[in-house]
């Protein structure tokens, strides 16, 4: 090894180098626990007000105007910069089995609500390809493949549904540790809708004879899939507007994922809950009309009465989940008449 | 509505916490102002040593010892705090695909540490399970089943195979995010991967009179996965192994990643590499006598050409890595012979 630097000015960039590196990791160990340590403490007073709002909002002291300034300092706190410090939700299974122990918690506001944005676009770009993808399966099926449905297009097509269930599944769990208030239903709908996906992939798509009858589990959900592409971009836009709306009001922190959620703006109501509600009776038509075939065929295809178990299923919930948000918005139309009275 | 409270100590109480509210919202904001603004201006300052640093290694000035002495201030800037504040490499198309534009930087470094062990023992796991789900369904097949393989839970296995492959892309991701070294190439081989689970399990595992003749591929498949999981769990342990002597010897940060890397304690390599090369050997020829199925059947399996294809490439890869590494590792060792002169 060589004893002395062949370039003096060299050897003295490297030593100021090592130099500069040491102060720099000085630096920045002194950064974090000096942040951690300021962080700890607001998160804990954050923790304990939290509770604190809680409990008041709890007893039954509470007069109208009260609870309206309670609700404002919840907005105050979750809409604020303090949000990043208020006690996290879990993770939960399905990001750790996915992802790991990573921390997919958004520090900054501005990158919150980058996530929360380009959740609604992928949302709007998915509305219209679900009514695409199954339109231009069903109309070729009819223009060109004679009534039969050929394996690759209708795999590729499932294929996507997949990525999408699980991208859509992923990005949910990651804004409700964000804070979002999205309801447990519709995450657990897309983990559904993942399984029926899979599961629709090892489903024999056969040519034959006897084809239009035995694709005509395939063709149904196509066609339920042409209806829910529709109920979504009727969502989607009325959901939007009504974030906006609540937002303005100060009533939802933007964070709110409203995905199926259906209280507030009454005009598109008028359209969007008979849709929602065929869409439902439909879903459960077609997974029962799947598991008649699965029983009157005298065939064991466990792929055709697992996918009508898990559509009657999707069904149920969706429906009683729908319900339930048109409950809360009447209450909610019944405590405002009430206050202007 | 009620204009005066019905309960004063109530009524305090509440405003109380309006004030307590406003104040912490106020503290946030200021310290998440105060600490971007200082992680602002370490980051800059590290980015302009970090690219000082690339430009003296790059110059043909180095002798050995100060050579040496930059790869010292490297290792203090990747090992310690520091690096949390190095320049990020991108989060790629893979993880905006599935997550949107979060951020899964770690920036606690006891965190990271958490992911990287996390990611070492689902790896451990998956070894044996992948030496044990194909030898059950192979034991399965000549014990119980006559020789020909059900399709539910092959079926089952390339779902969790799908599960197991787009996790592990993941992860791997995120720790390349977090400042791991992997090798691009074992990334793309889970993409690889991913692809061919997904495109398994769209092909029909019939019951028939030619069943054997017909499952050829599948069980050839299975052989090969009995095989892999040997060599998953050579390579790890070996890994492990090299990993902590890398460390000791301040050569690798504890971010890298090594799966597939194969570059260090001698006595063991006598094994891990022929058992790697044969592993390659067999997967081209699996991929080899998939696509001669396909052309003397005379039958258009997209799925059969498609999988032996990837086999393929996959097979090429692999081996082009391994010698890669191979002969990283015999440069070194020249290297280190020539310095012990």
């Amino acid at each position: 090894m060589g004893d002395s630097p062949e370039n003096p000015d060299f050897a003295g960039d490297v030593l100021r180098l090592v130099e500069q590196a040491k102060e720099m990791q000085d630096s920045a160990a002194s950064l974090i626990s000096r942040t951690t340590l300021e962080e700890d403490a607001l998160r804990q007073r954050l923790a304990s007000l939290d509770s604190h709002i809680n409990s008041l909002r709890n007893s039954k002291h509470a007069d109208d105007k009260l609870e309206e300034e309670l609700i404002k300092v919840r907005y105050i706190l979750s809409e604020g910069d303090a949000a990043a410090f208020l006690p996290s939700k879990s993770h939960g299974k399905f990001l750790r089995m996915f992802l790991g122990p990573i921390n997919v918690r958004a520090n900054r506001k501005d990158l919150k609500l980058k996530v929360k944005e380009e959740y609604n676009n992928i949302k709007d770009r998915t509305a219209y390809l679900f009514l695409f993808f199954p339109s231009l399966l069903l109309v070729l099926r009819s223009w060109i493949w004679n009534g039969c449905l050929p394996a690759l297009p209708v795999q590729l097509y499932q294929a996507w549904l997949l990525y999408l269930y699980t991208a859509l599944a992923l990005r949910e769990n990651i804004l409700r540790v964000n804070g979002s208030d999205i309801r447990p239903w519709w995450i657990k709908h897309h983990y559904y809708a993942m399984a029926m996906a899979l599961i629709s992939l090892t489903w024999e798509i056969e040519k034959g004879p006897d084809c239009s009858q035995k694709q005509r589990g395939v063709q149904l959900y196509l066609i339920w899939a042409i209806f829910q592409g529709v109920a979504m971009i009727l969502q989607n836009r009325y959901q939007r507007q009504r974030l906006y709306t609540r937002i303005t009001l100060g009533k939802a922190s933007r964070m709110d994922v409203v995905w199926g959620e259906t209280a507030g703006v009454d005009g598109q109501l008028l359209l969007l809950f008979p849709v929602l509600f065929i869409l439902q009776g439909f879903e459960a038509c077609v997974g029962v009309l799947l598991l008649k075939t699965a029983v009157t065929r005298f065939v064991f295809e466990w792929q055709v009465i697992t996918c009508g178990i898990l559509l009657i299923i999707m069904a149920v919930g969706n429906f009683s989940n729908t319900v339930q948000t048109l409950i809360t918005k009447s209450r909610v139309k019944a405590k405002m008449k009430k206050d202007c009275r």
